[in-house]
C-alpha cells in the first residue's frame, strides 16, 4: 500500500522503502501494542476470581457441594439468597468477630466498595402464552410459555404494592436487554433493591419468598450489583442469573466483568494517554496515504488483499477512536450522577458491556495489525516459498472445504438428532459443530455418546472418525504437500533473487 | 439418476439440466430439512437435563455424594426408593412451606403432569437355575443365576396376595422387553404401583422393604413413570433400572426420552405438516423416476452407487411414512384410553420407543441426503479430482483396511484378556474396540492399563501406539498422498473441461 | 513354512494350496479363541467391581470422601479395619434390619461365600537397619530402612504370645511374595486370623490395635481372603496392601482376582474341554510340521521371521498345555484340603497367580496367532505394497527409532530430575518415559509441570513438543511416505500377477 | 571436537578412532549419570507426598471438601492455622491415644524430626501507597496496592512489642525473597515463632488472630519449617504461602523441597563420591583437549556446532564442581550452628534452594551429554540422511518458524485480551501462548472459552485450529517431507560410504 513512488527500477531503492516502511510500522504496533494493554489489568483475573469465589463458588449450604451454578428449583435460589449471598455483600465483622466501624461497612473483602444498593428483578410470562393441547385441555387450564417479550406478564400480584410487585418498564429501570441461555430477556421486570445492612436486606427477601414472588410464571431473575477497588481502580459489574425454563427445573449462570473505566489516574496512565493521541495521528496518516493509493491505482487498488486489510484496519481504528472519546466523556457524568444518590442502584451494565465491545474491538485491530507483518517480510524467499504454498493450494484447499463441510454439517445434523436430547454436547446444532470439531483434537467423551444410544453411538463416532479424521484430514495433508512440493520445485531453480540480508551484508561492508 | 433425457449432445444443456436438478434438490433437502426439525424440539435436552437432576443425579442422602447410579446394593435401593423418589414424584408443597391447593397437585416441578400412577416392577430368576461345582455342592444349596427369560421364577412368594407378590405376565402388563446392561429383561415381573400421595406411596413401599420383597433371586427392578408438559408440549418417559448381577451389588441405570407425540398443536406445526405432505409427495416422485431409469438402464441402472443410494432412501422414506401414519393413528386412541383411566399406570414406553426409532430413521435419511450433493456438484474440477483422489486410493484403502483390522483385533482382543476384568474400558470385547480407537484420539487411561497389570499394561500401551498410531496411520496417509500427487498429475494436464462457472458468467454476459 | 512341497511349478497349484493352508488356519484360530475365550468369564468385570466398591472404594467414614486408596496413617488404617472392612466381611442381617438365619451367614453381599478365615499380615523392618548421619546421631537413636528380606524384624513383640505378635515363616504361612509399590515384601510376617462373627473379629482388631500391634518398624500390613461365587462358578482373591514407606504416611493398593478356577461344570465347559483336547492334537502336528521343514531347509529354515514366529508359538502352545494339566490335578487337591479344615485361612493366592499368568500366556499366544494370518494373504497384490513399504523402510526406521530414542531417553532423564520428586507423573525414570509417550498422544497435565518449575516446566515442555512431535514425528512420516512412493513406483508396471481372486473367479465359471 | 589427529588417510584408522572415542565418551557418560543418580532420590517423591498431604491436601475442616489451596479468605487462614498446621506439627499421642514419651516427641509422622521452631511471616504494605481516582478521593482515604519493595510497611503496630508485631529486616531474619504467584517478595516482615508444643503455639496463634495481626495491608504470610528423616537422610524444607492480592481473597501455594543435603552416610555415597572425583579428572582432561583443538583450529574450531556444545559442557561441569564443594562446607557449618541453638528457627531454605539449582544445572548437563552421542554414530548411513534431511530444512523451518510464530503470538495476544480477565488458561500473555500450544496438543477447555465470550470464543478457537492446526502443521510436515525425499535422492546413488559394521564384521573375521 505504500508503492506510491515507483520504485521498480532500483532493487536498492526497493529493499531501503522496504525496512523503511517496515520500521515504521513496527513503531505503529508498538504504540497499537501500548495502547491497547493499557485498557488491560494483569489483576483483573485475579480479581474476577474473587469475586466469583465468593457469589458463584460458594457452596449453597455449609457442608453441601452444591454452589450457586447448580441451582436447580426456587427453593435452592432462596436457599442462595438468604444464605451465601447475603454473607458476601454485607461484610460485617472481622475474622475475630469483632464488628466493623462505621467506615469499614460496605466494602467487600474489606477493598470492595459496593456501588449502590443491590438489585433482584424477575421477569414473568402469562399464563395463557401457550395453548394446550386438546387432549388434555381439560386438565391443564395455564400453560407457560418460554419467555419472549411478546408474552412478557405486566400486571401487578401479590402484594400489589412494593416494587417487587408492580412492572416497572425497561426505561424506568434503565437496564439493558440481556442475552441469557434460554432467551434473550428485556430490560424491564418486578424489581426489589437490597437496603444497605444484612439485617433489612435478609427481612426483604423473607418477604418475597413469604409471599411467593416467584411462581409457575416466573422465567428469570437477576441480582446485579457493582463494586469498586480503588487498589487496583478496576469496577466488578455483578450480573447473576437463574432461568426457569418452561420444563421445570433452573440454570444459574453469572457474568462478572472486571473492566477498567477511570482511566487516567497513574502517571503510567497518561504515558498511555501520549501514545493514544499518537494512534490518533498514526491512523490519520495511513488514511491519507490510503486515499492517495486508492486515487493512483482506481479499480487495481482493490484487488490487492493488503489493501482490504487496510481499509479494515482503518475502520475498526476510527471505532476505536470514537468510543475511546465517547467513553471518556459518559464515565465521569455517569459517575457524578450514582455517586450523588447512594440510596439507589447504581447501574454500571450498559457502560461495563460497551467498555468490553470497545475491548474486543481493539484487541481484533491489533491481531489484524500482525497479520499485516506479513506483506513487510514477504520479500524473503523462504517466505515467499511458503506464501506461494498457500496461495497455491488456496483454490484446491477451497473446494476441499466445501466437501469436509458438506460432510461436517452432515454428521453435526445427524449428531445433533440422535444425540440432541441426551448429551450436553449436542443439545443445539451449534454445539453440534464444535464437539465434532474437538473430536478431531482429542477432546470428545464418548461414554455419553454410547449412553445416549448404544448402538447408534459407537457407528457415529467411528465413522466419523474414519472419514474426517482419517480420510479428509490426510487428503487435506496432500493437497498442502502437493502444492509446496511444486512451488519448492519452481523456486529451486530461479534462486538469483535479490536478498535483504544481501542489501544489509552490503551495507555493513561499506 | 435424472439423466434420463440424452444431454450429451449440448454441453451447455448438460450443465443447464445439472443446475435445474441441483436446485430441485435443494427444494426437497429443505424441507426434508423442515419435517425433520419438526420434530426435535430444541427445549429437549433441557427437559431431559431437569427430569435427570432430580430423579437421577440427585443424592441418596442429603449430605452425602452418591446418587442414584451409585445405588450399590439392596439397601441403597430402599433409601432411593423411600427418599428422593416420593420427593421427586410427589411436590405437595412450594417453597415457602405452603401446602399446594388440589388443582396444583400431581405436578413435578409445578409444570409436569404425572400420567398415571408410577410402577415398580421386579423380576426374579429360580433358585436352581444353575449348577453349583461338585466340591461345594454340599454347602451351597440353592444357585442363582444371571437373568434369562427362561429361568424366570413365576411363582408367587412373600405375602403372596397383593400384585406385587404374584406374578403378571407381559401380555397382562402390556410392557416391552428391555435391553439392559447385563441382559434383556422380559416385560413381565412382579408389579407395585405407587398411589397418587406421598404418604400412601410411602407406605406400599414400606410394607415391600418390610417383607423382603426383594431377595437373592431378584435380578432388576424397574421404577416407570411418564410426565407430560404442556407448556413445550413434550412428553417424558422415564424409566429407572436396578439391575442386580448374580455376583452380588448393583447396577442403576436410567432411560428418560423427551418426545413430541402431540404432533399438530400451533400453527407453525401446520406448516410442517404442509411439508409432510409435500414430502409423500416429492417421494412419490422420485420413485417413478427411479422406475423409469431403472426400466431404460437396466443392468447399468445398478452399477452407480448412486442409483444405489437412491434406492436406500426411497426405503427409508417410505417407513418414515408408514411410521407417521401409524403414530398419527395409535397415539390419540392410546392417550384416549389413558386418561379415561386415571387409577392405573399410563405406559407411554411403547409409543416412546417407536417414536425414537423414527426419529433415528428420519435422521439416518436426510444424513445421506445430504450426501447426495456431492453428485451435483462433482462436475466441479476441485470436487473431480478429490472424488478421483477417493476412488482411486479406494483398492489401496481396502487393503491398508484389512491389514489394519487385523492388527487392530489382535491388539483389541489381547487388551480385552489382559485388562477384562479389571478394566471398564476393556471389560468387552466391543469396548476393547472403542478404547482402542480412542487411544488414537489421545483419550485414555494409561494409569489403569499400568495399574491392572505393571509389565504388559505399558508394553501393550507403547507397542499399540508404536504399530498404530506410527506405523499404521502414517501408511494410511501415504497412500492417500501419493493417490492424490497422481490424480493431480493426470489433471493438471487435461485442463480444458467444461466448468459451471463459464456457463455461469456467460449467462450474466447475456 | 508349509510350503513342504514343491509348488513353484504351478501357479494355480500354489494358489490352491495356500487357500487350503488358510482354511486349515482359520479352523485352527477358532479353536484357540473357543479355548481362549473358556478361561473367561464376560461377568468377571462385574464380579471384581462389585468387590471392588465393597472393600477399595468405599468411603472410610460415612460423611467423608476419603476410601481405602486415601489412607495415609495408621489411624486411617485403624478406621478402615474396624469400619467398613468388618461391614464388607461379615453380612448379617437384611435390609429391613432381619438377622440371617445360619445357613445365611457366612456370605458377602448373600452370594459370596467367604472360603476360610480372612488373615491380616504384618511385616516390620529392624530400629538398626541403616546408619543416621553423624550429624544426627546424637539425637535420633534409631533408624527403620526401607523395607528389604535382609534387615526383616522377625523377634516377637508386645504381647509377645499369640499369632499377632511371633514371627512366622514363608514356610510356615506358605504364602508368597509380593511385589508392592515400594518393595517386593517376603511372605513371612505376624499373622492374625479374623474369626467368623464380626464380633469375634472386631475384639481381635481392637486388641491389636490397643496394644501398638503397628509401629515405627512396620512397612506393610496385608488383608487377604477369598470367597467363592457359585452362580457364576468364579473365585475372587481379594489383597488389600498399606505399606508404610520410611518417609512417613501410607500407600493404600489392592488387587482382585476374578478367575475361574473349576473349569468343567456346565456343558459348554465341556465343549471347551473338547476344543482343547484338540488344540493339543495340532499342537503335536504342527510341531512334527516344523521339524520336518527344518530338517528340510537347514540354515535356510532360520532365515524366515515366520518360521521364528511359528517356534514362538509352538513355545507357548506347549507352555499352555502343560500349565493346563497342572491346573486341574492342583485345583481339586487344594480345594479338598481347604474345605476340610474350615478354622483356617484359605490361601488361594499361589493358584490365582499361576491361573493369571496362565491367561496372559494364552492371549499372547493368540495374539501372535492373529498375526500370522499375514503370512496367508501376503499374495494379495495391495497387501504385497504395503508389506514390502514395511519391509523398505525398516532400515531406515530402525536408525529413525535410535536418533528418536537418544533424544526421547535424554529428554526423559532430564523430566525425572527436574520433576521426580514433585510430580507423581515424572516420579520413576520408567514413568517419566510413559508420561512423554502420552505427550504425544495428547494426554498430560502441564499445570503439574509448571508448577514444579515454573521456568523449567515450560521450556521443558515446549522445546519437547517442537522436537518430537513436530519435527521427528514427521520425518518418521516422511519416511514411510518416501517408502510408500517407491514401492508403489516399483510395482505398478510389475502388474502381471497372478491373483487370488482370478483363481476364485475362474473356480466359479466352472 | 577430537580429531586432534589427522585421519582422514586412514578410513579403517578413521574407524578404530571413531570407536574408541565413543567407548571413552560412553565410560564418561556412565560415570556422569552415577554422580547425578547419586543426587537424587528414588524415594523423595514418596516423601514430598507424605509431607504434602498432611500439609497441602488436608482438609481444612473435619467434614469439609476445602484444603489450604482453596484457602479463600484470612479467616480461612486462621481456620487452617489453627486446626490442619498444629495437628500436623505436633504429633503428640498414637492411634490408640496413649500419650508419648519424651524422646518421641518432635517427630512428623513418628519419623521426620522437626528441626527449630516452625516460624510465621507476615509482609504488609502501607495505606497511602496508592493513589485513589479523583471522584473517590472523598469516601475512600485508604489504598494499599500490590505489594511491592517499595511500599511495604515497617513500623510496628498492633501489640507493639512481640516479635510479631515490629519489623525485622531480611538480614535480621536471614531469609530469601520470594518469587510468589503475584509478586517477588522481600526477605523481612513481622515473624511470629511457634513453640515446641500444641498448647503453646495454639495460644500464640490464638493471641494473633485475637489481636489483627493480618489487616487491609497484609499481602503475603509465610509458613516456614524443615524436617530431617533419618531413614531415608534426606531434608524436607517446607514453604506455605497465602497471598492476599489488592483486590481481596486469597490465593495459597506451596513449595516442598525432598533433598539430600547430607551427602556421604552410606557405602554406597562413598562410591558416588569415587565417581565425582572421576568426574573431576574427565573434565580436566576434556578441558586440556578442547583448549588444544582451538589451538590448532583457530577460527575453524568455533564453526563447528560440536565444539560449541563442548564448551558449553565444559562450562556446566565447572558451575557444577565448583556449587559441590561448596555445598559439602557450607551444609556442616550451617547443621552445626542450626542444631546448637534448639530454640530457634532452622532456615535451610537458602540452602534447599543452591541445591536445587545444582540439582537442575547437572541435569541440564546430562541431557546435552546425551545429544553428544549424535556425534559419534553420525557415520551410519541412515544416521546422516537423518541428519542431512534435518540440516538441509533448517533454513525452511526457521523461516517457517518466523511465519508461525507470527500467526501464533497474534493468537496468543488475541486470546490474552479478550478471555484473559475470565480464563485461568489466558490469564497472562505467557498462559495464552502455553494454552495455544496445549490446544495442538488436544488439551483445552472449549467450554471455558464458549463461557467466556459466546460468540469470539468459538470463532477465536475454530480459526485457530483451522489455521495453526490444518495448515500450518502440515505445511510443516511438507517441508520436512520434501527435504527428506530430496536427501534420500542424493544418498541412494553414492552407496559405497565405508561403514563401521563392515569394520566390526571384518574384525570378527579376523
Ligand atoms: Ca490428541
Amino acid at each position: 500500500t505504500r508503492f506510491t513512488v515507483d520504485t521498480k527500477s532500483d532493487k536498492a531503492l526497493q529493499v531501503k522503502t522496504t525496512i523503511r516502511e517496515l520500521i515504521t510500522y513496527l513503531v505503529y504496533l508498538t504504540i497499537l501494542c501500548i495502547v491497547t494493554y493499557g485498557m488491560v489489568e494483569s489483576t483483573a483475573y485475579f480479581y474476577t476470581k474473587a469475586m466469583k469465589e465468593l457469589f458463584v463458588d460458594v457452596n449453597l449450604e455449609p457442608d453441601g457441594d452444591d454452589t450457586f451454578l447448580d441451582i436447580q428449583s426456587m427453593a435452592d435460589f432462596w436457599t442462595y439468597a438468604e444464605g451465601p449471598l447475603l454473607d458476601g455483600l454485607y461484610w460485617e465483622e472481622w475474622y475475630n468477630n469483632k464488628t466493623f466501624s462505621d467506615d469499614e461497612l460496605g466494602y467487600i473483602y474489606h477493598e470492595n466498595k459496593l456501588l449502590g444498593l443491590p438489585r433482584l428483578r424477575m421477569l414473568r410470562v402469562r399464563s395463557d402464552s401457550c395453548s394446550v393441547a386438546e387432549d388434555f385441555a381439560d386438565e391443564i387450564t395455564s400453560c407457560y410459555a418460554s419467555y419472549s417479550r411478546a408474552i412478557e406478564n405486566t400486571s401487578s400480584f401479590g402484594l400489589i404494592n412494593g416494587t417487587a410487585w408492580t412492572y416497572h418498564t425497561e426505561n424506568e429501570l434503565d437496564t439493558r436487554s440481556y442475552w441469557g441461555l434460554l432467551a434473550t430477556y428485556g430490560g424491564g421486570g418486578f424489581p426489589q433493591l437490597l437496603n444497605s445492612t444484612k439485617v433489612q436486606a435478609n427481612k426483604a427477601i423473607g418477604s418475597l419468598k413469604e409471599n411467593l414472588w416467584m411462581d409457575r410464571g416466573t422465567r428469570v431473575v437477576f441480582i446485579d450489583f457493582s463494586v469498586y477497588n480503588a487498589n487496583i481502580n478496576l469496577f466488578c459489574v455483578v450480573k447473576l442469573v437463574v432461568e426457569f425454563p418452561p420444563s421445570g427445573g433452573a440454570f444459574a449462570s453469572s457474568t462478572l466483568w472486571s473492566i477498567k473505566l477511570l482511566r487516567y489516574v497513574t502517571s503510567y496512565d497518561y504515558f498511555v494517554m501520549a501514545c493514544e493521541i499518537l494512534f490518533v495521528i498514526a491512523t490519520i496518516y495511513y488514511t491519507i496515504e490510503e486515499i492517495l493509493e486508492a486515487a493512483i491505482g482506481r479499480m487495481k487498488y482493490l484487488k490487492s488483499i493488503w489493501n482490504w486489510l487496510d481499509i479494515l484496519m482503518l475502520l475498526l481504528s476510527y471505532v476505536v477512536i470514537s468510543f475511546g472519546v465517547y467513553r471518556t466523556i459518559t464515565v465521569n457524568s455517569t459517575l457524578d450522577s450514582l455517586l450523588s444518590k447512594p440510596g439507589q442502584h447504581a447501574d454500571f451494565e450498559t457502560l461495563a458491556f460497551w467498555q468490553m465491545q470497545y475491548n474486543y474491538i481493539i484487541a481484533i485491530l491489533v491481531f489484524f495489525a500482525w497479520f499485516k507483518l506479513f506483506k513487510y517480510i514477504s520479500f524473503n524467499k523462504t517466505m515467499n516459498q511458503l506464501s506461494s504454498t498457500l496461495s497455491k493450494c488456496a483454490k484446491d484447499v477451497l473446494g476441499f472445504c466445501i466437501m469436509f463441510f458438506i460432510v461436517f454439517f452432515a454428521y453435526a445434523q445427524l449428531g445433533y438428532l440422535i444425540f440432541g436430547a441426551q448429551v450436553k454436547d449436542f443439545s443445539t446444532f451449534g454445539d453440534s459443530i464444535f464437539t465434532l470439531f474437538r473430536i478431531i483434537l482429542g477432546d470428545f467423551d464418548f461414554l455419553e455418546m454410547e449412553k445416549a444410544n448404544r448402538i447408534l453411538g459407537p457407528i457415529f463416532f467411528v465413522t466419523y472418525v474414519f472419514f474426517v479424521f482419517f480420510v479428509l484430514l490426510n487428503m487435506f495433508l496432500a493437497i498442502i504437500n502437493d502444492s509446496y512440493s511444486d512451488v519448492k520445485g519452481d523456486t529451486s531453480e530461479g534462486d538469483d533473487e535479490f536478498r535483504i540480508s544481501d542489501y544489509l551484508l552490503r551495507g555493513f561492508e561499506k
